[in-house]
C-alpha cells in the first residue's frame, strides 16, 4: 500500500496557479484554502503575483522556503507535467491536480498529457491524484483544496463541536458528488474526515484512498460514488478488509441502466449489465448499496452514532405521538425486511402507567401528542429499549416547534449514551433547526424523509451480520480439493464436454447418473442392458456444447432397437449438423427420474472472485432472466436467500421439491469453486432436477470452461 | 351528494371555547385563527372572557350576531353533542369538532357520545366533521383552525404569490400528517387550497371531502393519507370521478402491514393483507401511490406545474452539469420505468455547436458546469424539448449557489411557461432559498431527493394514461350477456359445481372440454367410449369443492376397464372421506391435451368491483404467493401487464406457450365479470392448461361461487 499521508494529511500545501481573482477557478481555490484555518503552511505559487489574499506567493514550487507535502496545481493541462517534474525535484511527496483538459477530452493530446502524469508518478513516486479533479479536503486539518461552493458557505463550521463521533469520508471520481455528500450531511451534523474527489485517476483510484484510510484509521465510514471499477478483484479485497475492520461501504454504483452507462467517462465492458454481480459481492462484504444522496447520508448518520451498537436483529419499537405516522412507518419498517413485534407484557404493562385510555404501548407505541409534550421521549424510549423483543427503536416526531425536543436536550443525550439499541428520529413536520441541533448533539439521527429511518436500522444490521460472519470464518479457510481434481483441471481443455467434466466433479465428491461412453450402436445397446430400464443417449463432443439443439440427444430407449435405432439416428443428425465435429461416442446414461428442472453453475470472469448461480432450467434459461448470484462459499442460509431471489420463487415448493438438497449442491458447488477457483471460468449443471422431499436432486449434464 | 361549502368555504366562523391562553389547545387555536387574515367572520365563543385577544366574545352560539357557516368546537366532549345542538338550533351550517374523548378511546361513554354527534347530524342536517380532528385550513380564505405548529410559523405566508397554479387539497384523517403535507409543501412553494383532518369519522368522511372539491372544482390535486377505507365502493367511484375530471389523487394508504393494521384506529378487517386489491383499483384509476412526505409533494409539485401537459411517453432527457449525477439519475430513470434515449442527431447537432470537447449531447446531456454557467439552463433545456424523441426533461443543477439560477430566472420561466413537456429539477448540493425560489416562481419543481424526479415524471404519465383510457371508454360500456345466463346466475346456489359452472359459462361464450355426466359405471364406460381416448373422471358434488383433495378424480382411464375401475375408486374414497356429500354423478371428460397449468379467476367481494386474477396452477397456487389482480375490464395490454406482475414471470415464455391466447380469455373474463358482477362472489378456473403458440387454452375445470 502506498504511502498516502501526504495527500490526505498534509503539513504543508502549495497552490501552484494561485491569483487573487475570485472571479477565476484559481482565485476561488486560493479564497477557499485562505478562508479556513489550515493547521499546516500554505504556500501560494504564481509567476504573476507576490502577495495573493495577503500571503507572501513564490514564483516557482522550487522558490518555497520550507518543505511541501502537497501541490495542488490548477494550471492549463499543457503546463502540468512539466510542473509535476518540478515538484518531485522539489521533494514534494503528493500532487493534487485540478486542471482538466485530459483523458476526458476526445483528443489524442488530452490522452497524451493523461499518461505523461502517470509516467511521472511512476518514476519519480509522486503521488498524483487527478487531473480533472474538484479537490479535496482534509477536515481535522482544515485544508479545503477545491473550488466547490460546498466549501464556501457563510458560517460554514467544518467540524461539528459535538455529536457522535464516527467520522465519514466521501470518496468520488465525480467532484460534484464527493462535495454533495458534505454540503448535505455538514447541515445534518455530522463530521467528516475527508472529502476526496480523484477525477480522470491518472494514477490514484478511489480505492487506494479507501484503503488507506481503513488501513491507518483515518475515517469510521466511506460515502463511495463509483462511475467504474477499473480492477474489480481490488474492489472486493478492499471491501472485505474494511469490513474485517469495522468500516461500512456505502456505495453508490453508477451504471446499472445503459444510459449510466453511456453517461460514465468510461466503464468496464466486460461487466456491464452485470450488477447483479455487484450486488452478490456487496452482499458478501456487508457493503451497503446507496440509491441517493440524504438516504446514503442518513444511513451514514446511523453508523456514526451506532455503529459501535448494531441491533442484534431486525425487530424494531416504533414510538409516536401520531397514530398515523406510526402506520406509515411500521409499513416503511415491513417493506425495508424489518419487523415490528407486539412488545412483551411487561414492557407494556410499564408503559401504560403512562398512556392516557387512546394511547397504545402495542407497537407502534402510540404515546399521544399530551404524553409525549409532558414526559419527553427519553422516558419511554428508555423503557421500549429494555424489552428483548426490540433490536432497535425509532422515534416519531414533529420538530417544526423545538421547545419539547430542546428542553429535554439531557434526558435524550443521556438515553442515547447509554442505550445498546439504535435510536433513530423521524419528523413528519419539517424540523426547526434547534431540533435538529438538539438531536445531533444527543447522538440521535434525524433523517430527510421517512424511509430513511428503516433503510439505517438494516443497513446496521446486515454489516454487523457480514461483518460477524467475516471475523468468524477468514477468508480461504475452506476445505481444500484433491490433487487428482487440480492436476484434472490443469490439464482439461478449455471446453471440458460432459464426461470429462463428470468425472473432474466426480473426483471432488459430486454425484451423477452413472453413465457409459459407447462408440457404436452394438456397444451402446449392450450399456442400457447392463444399466437395465429405459436410457438417454447422448452425443459427445469437444466441438458440440449444445447437444440438444444439434440433434445429439435421443431420451427414454427401453429396447436394445430403440437404442440402436437412438444411436443411428443421433448420428445422422449430428453428421449433418455439424460434419466437421469430433464426436467421442456416444453417452449411455440411465434416464432419470423425474424432477423441477433447474440450473447451477459457477461463474468466474468478473474478477469478484466465484459466483454461484442457479436459475430455472428449461424456459427460464432461455429467456436468460431469472438467475440468482451468491459470493462463493455460501452456507445453507445463502443458498436459501439465492432461491427467494429468483422471480420464480413460488414455484419452489419445499412439499414439493427437495429444496435441502438443492441447497446443499448449491454449497457444495460454492466450496469447490473456491477451491479450484484459479483454473475455472464456467461451470454450467444444467438440468438440475429437484426431486421431492427427500429424494435429493440430479445432476444430468455438466460443462465446464477452464481458465 | 351534501353540501360542503359551509365547511370548505364559509364566510362566517364561530370558535366555541375561544380562550386568551395560549398555553392552552383554545388559546393556541384561538392564536392561530386570529394571526392570518381571514376574509370572513370571526366570532369567539367563551362562558369566561368578554373579549379575547382584542375580539368581542360571546357567551353562546345564540348569542352571535351574525349568521355562522361554520362553529370550531373545542370543549369537554361531554358538552358537544349540547353545543352542536346549539348550533343546529342557531342556524349553523356545518361543525368541525376538535375535541377529543370519543370513539377512540376504548370506553363506552366515548362511543357513546361519538353516536349521539352522528344521530344529531342525521337528524338536523348539521355537517359534522371530526370530532377528534385536528382541525382544517381553507387558504384562500386566509382561514387556519387549528393547533397545529404548521400554521404558528413566523413570517408564514399562507398562499404564494407566484409559481405554478395547481391548488393542492390535503385531506387526512390523521391531523399531524394532514397538516405536514402544508409545512413541507408550502416551503416548496406550492399552493395549498385546503387542509382537511377528519379526525374519527362520526359523520364526515375524508371521501366526502375529495368528492366536493372534486365536483366543485375547489382544488385541482389531492394528497390523501388514508388510514381506514370504511366504504370501497366509494374509494372507487371518487377516484373514477376525480380522474374524469382530470384532478390526481396521490395517496398513502397505511395498512400494508400487519403492524400498521394494529396502529390504525379502526380497520375494514375483511380487507387486512389485500393490499393488491387496493393496487389493482389503483392502476385503474390513475391512482398514485405515495410512500414518503416529499416524493408524494414532489409528485403534487410535478402535477401542479405540469398536470395540464403531461408526457406523451416515458422517455426523458437528462440535462446536467456533472457527468456522474447524471448517470445516477439515469438509473433512477429506469428504475422507475422510464426511459433515457439516446438524442436524435439533428438535436444533437444543435447542442453540440455549444459543448466543449469534453461534453456530451447523447442523453444525459452533460452540458459542464462552464457551458451551464454561461450559457444557463433555459437555453440548451429548449432545445432538448425540442426533440420528439424526448416527452419530459429532468434538469440537473448544484443550487448551493444561486448566482446562476436567479440570474436567468426569466429565462427559465419563459421555457417553463412555454414548454409543451414537463420539467423538473434536482439539486445536489442543498439549493440555496433564493435559488429554491427562483426555480418556484419559474413553475419548475425542485424535487427534495432525486428519485422524486423520476417518480413524478411517471406519475404524471400514468396518470395521463389512465384517464385518456376512462374518457375513451367510459364505465359500464361493456357488452350485455346472454339473458339466459343471467337467469343461470340468478337461479344458481352459493356454490356451483363444475357441471353447472362450465354450462353457465358456455352460455356465456367461454370453450370447454365438452363432458359427460355419468350416474354409473356403465354410463361412464360408454361416455368414454363416445368420447375417444382417454379420458378423466371427476366426481360432482355441491359439497365437494376441492375433488382432488376428497380422492374424486382419476385421470387417463384408457379402457373401458380402466373407466369402470375408476368410478369405482372414486365412490370408495369420497364415501369414505365425505360420507354425507351429495353425489351427482361423475364427469367424464377427455384428457386435456398437456400445457402449462395457470389459475384464472374473478374476485368480486372487495367492494371496489370485479377484480380478475391469474397465477400459477399447482404448487403456485398451494403457497398462494404468487397471483396478479387487476380490475375488470381489462384489455390486452392490462393482460399482459398482469402475467407481467407474476414473481414467477420468466416461467412464461412466448415461444414456449400461447399467451395471447392466455391473454384474451383474461380480457374475456374480464368482460363477463362486469356484464353480471352484481350476482358473481368468485370464479375459480383451476387449471387452465396453456398450450403452445397457436394452439390455445383448455379451461379444465370451474367454480363459480354466486351472491
Amino acid at each position: 500500500m502506498p504511502d498516502l499521508s501526504a495527500l490526505l494529511s498534509p503539513r504543508s500545501v502549495a497552490l501552484i496557479g494561485a491569483s487573487p481573482d475570485t472571479g477565476t477557478l484559481r482565485g476561488r481555490i486560493m479564497h477557499i484554502l485562505a478562508r479556513h484555518e489550515f493547521a499546516g503552511q500554505l504556500y501560494p505559487v504564481s509567476r504573476s503575483h507576490d502577495t495573493i489574499m495577503g500571503r507572501a506567493a513564490f514564483a516557482t514550487i522550487a522558490d518555497v522556503p520550507g518543505p511541501v507535502d502537497l501541490a495542488v496545481i490548477v494550471i492549463p493541462a499543457a503546463h502540468v507535467p512539466g510542473v509535476l517534474r518540478d515538484c518531485a525535484a522539489a521533494g514534494v511527496r503528493a500532487a493534487l491536480v485540478l486542471a482538466s483538459g485530459f483523458a476526458e477530452e476526445p483528443s489524442d493530446e488530452g490522452r497524451d498529457l493523461q499518461g505523461e502524469i502517470r509516467e511521472i508518478s511512476e518514476r519519480t513516486g509522486l503521488i498524483v491524484a487527478g487531473p480533472n479533479s474538484e479537490g479535496l479536503a482534509v477536515f481535522e486539518l482544515g485544508l479545503a483544496a477545491t473550488f466547490s461552493p460546498a466549501l464556501d458557505g457563510d458560517g460554514l463550521v467544518l467540524v461539528p463541536d459535538a455529536g457522535p463521533p464516527g467520522r465519514i469520508a466521501a470518496v468520488a471520481q465525480s467532484g460534484g458528488m464527493g462535495f454533495a455528500y458534505f454540503d448535505r450531511g455538514r447541515r445534518k451534523g455530522l463530521r467528516f474526515s475527508h472529502v476526496v474527489t480523484t477525477g480522470n485517476e491518472a494514477c490514484l483510484e478511489s480505492l487506494d484512498v479507501v484503503e488507506y484510510l481503513v488501513d491507518t484509521d483515518g475515517a469510521d465510514i466511506f460515502l463511495l460514488f463509483m462511475e467504474d471499477v477499473k480492477t474489480p478483484s481490488r474492489l472486493a479485497s478492499v471491501a472485505a478488509r474494511a469490513l474485517r475492520a469495522g468500516k461500512p461501504l456505502i456505495v453508490a454504483k453508477i451504471g446499472r441502466s445503459e444510459a449510466a452507462a453511456r453517461a460514465a467517462a468510461s466503464h468496464t465492458a466486460s461487466l456491464a449489465g452485470s450488477h447483479e454481480i455487484y450486488q452478490a459481492m456487496f452482499r458478501r462484504h456487508g457493503v451497503i448499496e446507496g440509491r441517493d444522496l440524504d438516504q446514503m447520508l442518513d444511513i451514514a448518520a446511523g453508523f456514526a452514532a451506532f455503529g459501535n451498537r448494531p441491533p442484534a436483529g431486525r425487530n424494531v419499537a416504533i414510538f409516536t405521538g401520531s397514530g398515523g405516522a406510526g402506520g406509515w412507518l411500521a409499513d416503511a419498517c415491513v417493506d425495508a425486511g424489518l419487523e415490528v413485534p407486539v412488545l412483551d407484557d411487561e414492557t407494556r404493562a410499564r408503559i401504560d402507567v403512562h398512556l392516557p385510555p387512546y394511547g397504545t404501548s402495542q407497537n407502534p407505541v402510540d404515546g399521544t401528542a399530551g404524553v409525549i409534550r409532558q414526559l419527553g421521549y427519553a422516558r419511554i424510549a428508555r423503557m421500549i429499549a429494555a424489552s428483548a423483543r426490540v433490536d432497535a427503536i425509532l422515534l416519531i416526531t414533529s420538530a417544526r416547534n423545538p421547545h419539547s425536543l430542546v428542553s429535554e436536550a439531557d434526558a435524550l443525550a443521556g438515553f442515547a449514551a447509554e442505550t445498546t439499541k439504535p435510536v433513530i428520529a423521524w419528523s413528519y413536520t419539517l424540523p426547526h433547526p434547534d431540533a435538529a441541533r438538539t438531536l445531533a448533539r444527543a447522538g440521535v439521527p434525524l433523517v430527510t424523509e421517512m424511509r430513511n429511518a428503516p433503510a439505517a436500522i438494516a443497513a446496521l444490521e446486515i454489516h454487523a451480520r457480514a461483518r460477524h460472519r467475516a471475523l468468524a470464518a477468514p477468508a480461504g479457510s475452506c476445505r481444500p480439493v484433491a490433487p487428482a481434481v487440480v492436476s484434472a483441471l490443469a490439464g482439461a481443455p478449455r471446453v471440458v464436454p460432459e464426461v470429462e467434466a463428470m468425472s473432474i466433479l466426480s473426483k471432488a465428491g459430486f454425484s451423477f447418473e452413472p453413465g457409459r461412453l459407447a462408440a457404436d450402436a452394438d456397444e451402446a445397446a449392450r450399456a442400457a442392458g447392463l444399466i437395465g430400464g429405459p436410457v438417454a443417449l447422448k452425443v459427445q463432443s469437444p466441438d458440440i456444447p449444445h447437444k440438444s439443439a444439434a440433434g445429439g440427444v435421443v431420451l427414454g430407449c427401453r429396447t436394445p432397437e430403440d437404442v440402436r435405432a437412438g444411436f443411428g439416428t443421433i448420428f445422422d443428425q449430428v453428421s449433418q449438423r455439424h460434419p466437421d465435429a469430433r464426436i467421442q461416442g456416444i453417452l449411455v446414461q440411465p434416464m432419470a427420474r423425474p424432477g423441477l428442472e433447474m440450473i447451477l453453475g459457477i461463474e468466474n470472469r468478473s474478477g469478484f472472485g466465484p459466483m454461484v448461480l442457479v436459475g430455472f432450467g428449461g424456459t427460464a434459461v432461455e429467456t436468460g432472466r431469472d438467475v440468482a448470484l451468491a459470493a462463493a462459499p455460501l452456507d445453507m442460509s445463502d443458498a436459501a436467500a439465492s432461491l427467494d431471489r429468483l422471480r420464480g420463487a413460488a414455484v419452489l415448493d419445499p412439499s414439493r421439491h427437495d429444496l435441502d438438497a438443492l441447497c446443499a449442491l448449491l454449497c457444495e458447488l460454492g466450496r469447490f469453486a473456491v477451491a479450484v477457483g484459479d483454473y475455472l471460468a464456467e461451470v454450467d449443471l444444467n438440468p438440475v432436477l429437484v426431486h421431492p422431499p427427500g429424494s435429493g436432486v440430479s445432476i444430468v449434464d455438466a460443462l465446464m470452461v477452464t481458465r
